[in-house]
């Protein structure tokens, strides 16, 4: 209602210029349409997650935008392999400031378009609009899993292994570093903690294996300890967690060691986008083959109990008193 | 990144309060899961949409919260009825600047959950972020046709007749009345402009009869002049509209005899959420008696003729010079 009009209009240009070729779907009519379709794929339930990024909040505004793009799509790529679902495509809407250029949004396409080709998961619609306010990307995405199948929050048991992939703790190092966090580093692990906060990898080559094995998961997106928490809550158990057994990255020991204190800021400190899950005892060691197999690094961090929350036990067995367990916009 | 960090996040807290009534599915497990799960209809297409609507864009600072929680569902709604499509469900995406209430969230909320029980379209997940902009909430949905049957904007064929429901250009008059247009109009008048502009009626009931009798469709979000331009192109037809035919309530009739100009207005104002349609001549006769059973009216503007481009005849049968199809936020 407050912008031009004009015989093209401009969101027609937009989309034709840098989002149909990310349309590759036949049922994404090339964005000419209302609205997209899709077959689902046999037997099948759709799996359904959204996640938005907005500027000052989610990412900082000199953030090269293929890299937004990326991170945009792969924090719900994340959602989908914590589920162990198989991805189908995207939904975009895209909320852009007045001051966007084109050059921006040929970067912004080319990034989303890479990752949508990496992932199997393309563009099927989306929406542009204005606003005088930051940039804001939201994402729908859905995905597959064989019927009944979708690894819940829910299914933690007591006995069960808890475990979870990659290192935790390093994007929002990389976060403090960002901000101006004098700390004394290598130069390969200071872009080791950046990178992690810049582009999430999401496990969803996982997305299989934890189907087959775990009993529930879900991804690190807030903070190990409130997402172990949330994940305690609804399974309705408790967990222990050996900090001991973290799996910490090499910068992440070292900015560790100078300053104990942040061990806070790695368990909750969140955007680390790997899977936590609980594994029964008996399927373990099947999941840790599968993992390996897959190149997917997997740690056995800790024990579901009966009980509930998430206690983190410190090398004497004592748990650690956490101001915090997660962050919040909120 | 920015937000304080909380034992019990904010955003859980909201989630829990304002939204877990509306996931009435059971695949949208109460929104403590990353992801929903749904199984799809049996030989359906899955039909999927997004639109987003942005604070001093799309809607008034002041507009009531239940009404802009209806407006950012039924504008997807309607593409949904344009389809063809049954609702099926949402995901949310809302993003809420600093000053957002609980009293406003319960009344976002209570409007949210009205029209997902009229539509029958529950809420399956969603996502709560800050933003130092406006209020922005972006909904994908998804509904369903049978396999195969999606109503396309591409379909037109040179004969058809163009039909749309409803009345035109009542909510682009709205917007102007809200902006203090001085025109004298009755009160009923003025609140019929306005509440248009203000809660779109999408057509919804309309959907099967549009499967089964429409060779094209879309919904008139943008302007019917500029949408119907749209639906020209991928048909690769033209379309000729007797502006005497167009259909327009008492209170735009009143307007429009006050100040004829505004006639550009009705037709490239948007806002309409009507659905705009074409129909071979064998079966324009039985789709009026299935828009006659449902209460829908609807209206005969024009035809389709081979050629390019959307022209508006004047009662001399002269195209109209219009300088503008649509509104843009671009």
């Amino acid at each position: 209602m407050n912008g031009p009009r004009n015989r093209e209009t401009g969101e027609d240009r937009l989309i034709a210029r840098f989002f149909k070729p990310l349309a590759s779907h036949p049922g994404a009519l090339g964005l000419t349409d209302d609205a997209a379709f899709i077959a689902p794929p046999p037997g099948c339930d759709l799996v359904l997650t959204t996640d938005a990024i907005v500027g000052g909040m989610h990412f900082f505004p000199d953030d090269p935008p293929g890299q937004l793009a990326r991170k945009a799509l792969r924090v719900n790529l994340s959602d989908l392999a914590a589920k162990g679902a198989r991805p189908l495509g995207f939904l975009l809407s895209l909320v852009l400031p007045g001051d966007v250029s084109d050059s921006w949004l040929s970067s912004f396409a080319a990034g989303l378009q890479a990752d949508a080709e990496t992932y199997g998961c393309p563009l099927f619609g989306g929406d542009t609009d204005r606003t005088p306010g930051p940039l804001t990307i939201s994402i729908a995405m859905f995905g597959a899993v064989p019927a009944g199948t979708m690894v819940r929050r829910a299914g933690a048991r007591p006995g069960d292994r808890v475990m979870v992939t990659g290192t935790i703790g390093d994007a929002a190092l990389g976060v403090k570093l960002r901000r101006g966090a004098a700390w004394k580093l290598p130069l390969e692990a200071r872009e080791h903690l950046l990178s992690r906060y810049l582009v999430p990898q999401p496990r969803n080559e996982l997305a299989a294996a934890l189907r087959d094995h775990a009993s529930a998961a879900m991804d690190v997106s807030d903070g190990l300890a409130g997402d172990l928490t949330k994940l305690c809550r609804v399974s309705e158990v408790a967990a222990s967690i050996e900090v001991a057994k973290l799996p910490l990255s090499e910068a992440a020991r070292a900015v560790l060691a100078a300053e104990p204190a942040l061990l806070e800021t790695i368990l909750a400190g969140g955007d680390d986008y790997e899977i936590l899950c609980t594994v029964a005892p008996g399927k373990a060691e099947s999941f840790r083959a599968a993992g390996a197999s897959l190149k997917v690094p997997l740690t056995e961090i800790g024990v579901v109990a009966e009980g509930e929350g998430a206690r983190f036990l410190d090398g004497g067995g004592n748990p650690l008193p956490l101001s915090h367990l997660s962050y919040s916009h909120f």
